[in-house]
């Protein structure tokens, strides 16, 4: 069994799925609960060839791992140290047979890894375009919550490209662009089928999406229950406290 | 003060606000909960020059006629009897000096009452495709429910030529034809700014949408709290009993 370094500005957390574990910087970019969302959130079969887009710590393809048999899974991170990290946490999970960590631009990604082949595309983008406010200090984060390197129409037009037919691309963004996305995929021969919004508490308006687009299907949505956060200020609903454990911003940024 | 006939074929039913009351047929097309829904969510000011397109019994001008003063209000009905019908009702109520009734097709009512001068419309459409099963064995209902005298497309252009800058445009229809909806807005320049799911109970599947949108507003969408019908079978949530009296099913179809 090979070892796995872990630096002394890393911390590494487990994820309660499993017993997975997970490296990250103790200080900069951390997985959000919004990738773990995403990843409970996709519908995932037996033998599906999967690429997610932008892996950063890798945490979608590790925790997809554990939701069906036979996957092969591909993240894919532009910033080389990223890349670096995400592939010490498939060694250190002993994941190297089933997730691949490509340091790549996602723009280009079909040319390397081939298009039109895989069944599922994941994404979980950056939620701000370079015109908003908001800007992340460490130049990590600024790649990861802004849309610099991409947008999401880079992204959008990559899973698409990615995609077999009626292969799956799920993505989680901001609820107040959902129209503009929805646009998007259409553009991109990619149908949404299934969404999910995401509310804070019941009773407040939503700030998230959970969307899934099927490529060349024919339009029929299905608007799944709402998924609601909080049961009170720093308590997590128990649905949410089965996917990201038991400490309020346990992983979190 | 008039008199107002009423039918021996017909029902006169208690809106259970302000007084009011409407004029249906004991059987065949009675509004629904729908129309009541779309009623409370349109955004409502005062001063408001509005049309409801296939008002029908005059359901949604009668309730919107209490959310705001100094309306005016143009309810349109292609159906000649419901149009008479719909009119009685607002004489019944005294309302003939805010609500008014035409009969016509509202795919020309814009050469009749001028285009580009309404700050809202609202729509209650035929929810069924000619193509969709379920067809009404009465005439009356199958122009109600399908799309036979006009499409959703039909519907959303004249809500768009009736419309004046950033003028709003609410209406209600099937959660699972959300994207097709969404892309007719959009391609009569209505963006959708204000959506709100409808689940009959927590924890199920949306079956209906309520949408506002504004012509030419550039885009953000706010996602209200999800509207959840029913607590347990036939027995209405608060928000709902508020809005809709006290027994199930009242005044609906």
């Amino acid at each position: 069994m090979d070892e796995v370094i872990i630096y002394p500005d890393e911390t590494l957390d487990d994820l309660l799925i499993q017993g997975l574990r997970i490296i990250q910087k103790a200080k900069g970019f951390r997985f959000t609960l919004d990738s773990v969302l995403l990843s409970h959130f996709a519908t995932v079969k037996e033998g599906d060839r999967v690429v997610d887009l932008g892996t950063g710590t890798g945490i979608i393809p590790l925790i997809l791992s554990t939701r069906a048999k036979k996957l092969k899974l591909i993240g894919v991170e532009l910033q080389a140290h990223m890349a670096e990290m995400a592939l010490r946490s498939v060694k250190l999970n002993m994941l190297e047979g089933i997730i691949e960590i490509l340091e790549g631009d996602l723009r280009n990604i079909h040319k390397i890894i081939g298009g039109g082949q895989y069944t599922l595309v994941t994404a979980n983008p950056p939620y701000w375009s370079v015109a908003e406010g908001r800007p992340s200090p460490a130049e990590t984060k600024a790649l990861s919550r802004h849309e610099i390197s991409c947008s999401l129409e880079d992204c959008i037009a990559s899973a698409s490209k990615l995609l077999n037919y009626q292969g799956r691309f799920a993505l989680i963004h901001r609820s107040d662009r959902l129209i503009d996305i929805i646009g998007l995929l259409r553009r991109y021969q990619l149908e949404p089928r299934r969404m999910r919004l995401i509310h804070p508490y019941l009773g407040k308006c939503a700030q998230h999406v959970l969307l899934e687009a099927r490529k060349s299907a024919p339009p029929e949505l299905k608007v799944l229950p709402p998924l609601i956060i909080y049961e009170a200020p720093g308590k997590y609903k128990p649905e949410i406290l089965r996917w990201y454990g038991k400490e309020e911003g346990k992983g979190g940024a």
